[in-house]
Formats: C-alpha cells, structure tokens, sequence
C-alpha cells in the first residue's frame, strides 16, 4: 500500500496523481488545496481519494505542486510527510535559494508539460507521456530520493533529464518563459490598436500561451525576471534588425527568413 | 462549361482550384505556374486540368496566386485572360499601386487561410471553409466582377468581407505579418543561445509561423515592411514594459498577465 501527499490538485498536480495512480505506483492519494472548490473537485473527479487540510506523516512521497511562490513554504510544512518531495516548479533557483540550506529529500523537478487549460477538470492522465522532465538536485540532495522522484517520472511515461538549477532558468527563460511574455504583451498591442477582428490561425497559435493562468504566470515571470529580461534584451535586437531588414528586401532578408525557418524544423525535429 | 485559369499551383491556389472544382463553379482548370515541377505535380493531382506556359483567352476567371513581388506582373500578362481575374495576396496596397490604374475588371483578394506547409502537395478542397476572405476593390473596380469573385469565395466556404486596402493592410501588419516577424527572430535568438534542447508544446506552437514559405514571407514582410515596423515599434514598447513589470511583480503584473489573458479569450471567441 504506497501512499502520495498531493499538495495542489490542479492540472500539473491532478495529472500527476491520475497518471501514477493508473501506473500502478500509488495506490492511495490525500490531496490538500487551499482552493476548496478545486480540492472538492479533485476528489469528485477521483483524483484524490481523500481530501486533508493538514500534512500527516507517513506517506511514501509527497508532490508540491503548488504555484511557483508557494512551493518553498509548501516544503516546510510538508517536510516530515514522507522520504521522498518534489515540486513540479517551472524556475529552480528561486525556490532551492528560499529553502537554502536544501532539504536533503526533496528533489527540484520540472515536468515539460502544460497547457493553457488548468485546474483538476483539465488533468490528464497521458500529460507527461513521452514529455521532458527536467530534475535539478544539488550536490546534498539524498540519491535515494532523486532514485525514487526519477522512477515516479518515468512510471508516467516522463523522459528524465538532468540540469544544474541554474541552467535550467536560463533554458526555459528562453524556451517558455519570454515566449509567454512576448505572448501577453502582443495582446496589449492588438488591445491597443482597437482589437481589430480578422485573426487567422497563425495568430491562434502563436497567441495560445497568452491564454495561461494568471498565478502560475505571474509566479514564473516574476521568479526568473532576471534570465527573461537578458533574452528579452536579445529579443529586441534581432526584432529591430529583422525589421530593418524587412525594409530593405532582397537576399539579407530571403536569407534571414530562410535560417529562422531550418531552425524552426530543426527545433520541432528535435523534440 | 465554365474554366479557370489558375496561375501559380501552390498551396493557395491550388486549394481555390480543388475547391471550386469540388463546389461545381468550374469544370476546367488550366494552370500556369513558373515552376515546371510544381505544375506537373498539380496536373498530377488533379488540381489543374492543363498545364499552360502562356495565358489564352475565353476564361471566365483568372486567379493569380504567385506569391507577392510576382502578382501586378501576372495580372497584367493575363489581363485579357477573363472578365474578372483576382488575386490571393496578403497585402493589397503595393500590388493596387504598382497596377495604377487598377484594372477594372481585377477584384484584389486576400483569403485568411494558410499553412506552414506549401506545394500543390499541401493544397485541400477545405481550406476556405468557414475563413474570411477579404476584398479590397476600388470605387473604380467594376461591380460585375465583385459580384462574381465573391460568389466564387462564397461558394468555397469563404467569408467575404470588404475593407479598404490601407485598411486591410495595416490590420494584417498587426494580426499576421508581425506576429511571424517575430517567430523568426525568435528563432535567431534560440540559435545565438545555442540551440538548447527541450522546448515544449507552447514553444512549438509560438513559433509553428517561422517554418513558413521563404519567398511568400519575403514578399509579405518587404511589401508591407512601414505598416509592421509601426506596429513593432509599439510592441517593443510593450515588451519592455512588461520586462519591467516581470522584475516588480504584484498587482501590476497580475493585472497586465490577466488582462492579456481576457484579450487572448476574446479573439478566439470572436473568430
């Protein structure tokens, strides 16, 4: 009989349980959100068998999935709860820093999964299936416990990688992160311009991100400002050289447009 | 017995033909198309009935679907081709420019459809349904022919709309061309960090615009290039404020994540 504490039951948390669950690894899930009505919902949905308001000790692991600036205050309090924590945090540093010095048994995780569908009605049990997750333990970080954290990804189907703390930001600053701020802030252009009607799917997809949770999102932008802003920087560069370039035509621009587009199918080649 | 003349077999056009050959508005296609492997595969396909190296005359349409810096060429070299001939780009003010005096009898076009993908190969019967298709004539652009390329777009599923081509480019400047100016030079940016591995779904969706066709992009972005460089003039305005925002953090981002959020809703919602 394993047991999991599932703190925050939302669709990162929710998918979590459902897909462990279904794989076997867990046969018993507690859940606790501060939001009752999602908490409510994930017991109704089945997602966790029962709902808690505090932290027992006693279970096998314990997964934080909470917003980015709840995590570190989520370990503390679940700290005795089991062997094994960890957080499905989208930024590394910010929280191992808060938490500093690290709890030996708790792993820095970070599933490559999402969607801009959140809440428990959104978990899936197939969301990590075949997707990135990216474990950053320090040096003090207990191996038993990354050994287990690593099995319970790749139970669900998660391939495991690992990453400092400190190279995963930047990575997913640049891969995540100022996608979606650039994301928002071209809605704040086409507000601004009247929100005239006429979007094709082009405009859909490249937009999608800026329909993510506003927590989670604040959360994260606020955490790695500092990596966003030095690709935000870099960014504006090639932006204003792209549209200079527009202006004048010809081959600088053919072949502009040209490497963006190898890079773009050797990026989704690579997945 | 009613025939098209279709100019240029690619993605656009050659999607018009199967259309309007699957919606009976005619029985012949004869296509024409600068690239000679491009041309035997539509006829291969059954996109074009005839492959053509000169325009005849006796067509009741001509549909110009070369991409951008080749439309006011082609449309003058078919002028006798048809009563009414039309075009497929995606900024109208340089083409009804460069044809000064319009032609009566051209209708300019622009179908809010499209891929990454190109090629008579990646043509469908389906791709108007239920898009918008706008027509920017002139006050000077003869009603009969109006009457009949609409007719021709609504019979493909098409949403007519009429706009003026100013207006109409500047719209799209924002809703289109920006947005893949900036999945390009997302890209370059990707490649000066490196490359790094491990980008997610939101990722490839923001930047599935970048794998667009070269010629067609050029065209667009030169064409169009004061109207976007306005535009990403203001969105480098809100970038930087949202980097700023990020570093704060608190309400003020909370609000601006949130209402981009609302923004992003709204659009879908209004397609």
């Amino acid at each position: 009989m394993k047991s999991l504490l599932l703190v925050g039951t939302g669709l990162i948390g929710g998918s979590f349980a459902l897909a462990a669950k279904a794989a076997g690894i867990f046969d018993r899930v507690v859940g606790m959100d501060r939001d009752a009505a999602a908490l409510a919902e994930a017991q109704r949905l089945g997602i966790v068998d029962e709902a808690a308001r505090h932290p027992r000790t006693g279970f096998d692991a314990a997964c934080i999935a909470v917003p980015l600036g709840g995590i570190a205050a989520s370990v503390r309090e679940c700290i005795d709860a089991a062997p094994a924590l960890f957080d499905v945090g989208s930024v590394k540093r910010p929280v191992i820093d808060a938490l500093a010095p690290l709890p030996a048994h708790f792993v820095p995780c970070h599933p490559i999964a999402g969607s801009e569908r959140h809440g428990p009605g959104a978990a899936r049990a197939d969301l990590f299936d075949g997707q990135r997750v990216v474990l950053t333990p320090t040096a003090a970080t207990d191996a038993d416990a990354v050994a287990a954290v690593r099995g319970y990804w790749e139970a669900v189907g998660g391939q495991v990688e690992f990453d400092t703390a400190a190279g995963h930001d930047d990575r997913y600053a640049l891969l995540s992160h100022l996608p979606h701020l650039v994301a928002f802030a071209f809605m704040d252009v086409v507000a601004a311009a009247g929100s005239p009607p006429g979007a094709g799917s082009g405009f859909r997809d490249f937009t999608r991100i800026a329909a993510g949770d506003v927590d989670v999102w604040h959360d994260i932008l606020h955490a790695n400002a500092p990596a966003v802003r030095r690709h935000l920087d870099r960014l504006i560069e090639h932006l204003r050289a792209f549209g200079e370039a527009a202006e004048e035509g010809g081959a600088p621009l053919r072949q502009r447009i040209a490497a963006a587009r190898r890079r773009k199918l050797a990026v989704d080649g690579d997945r």
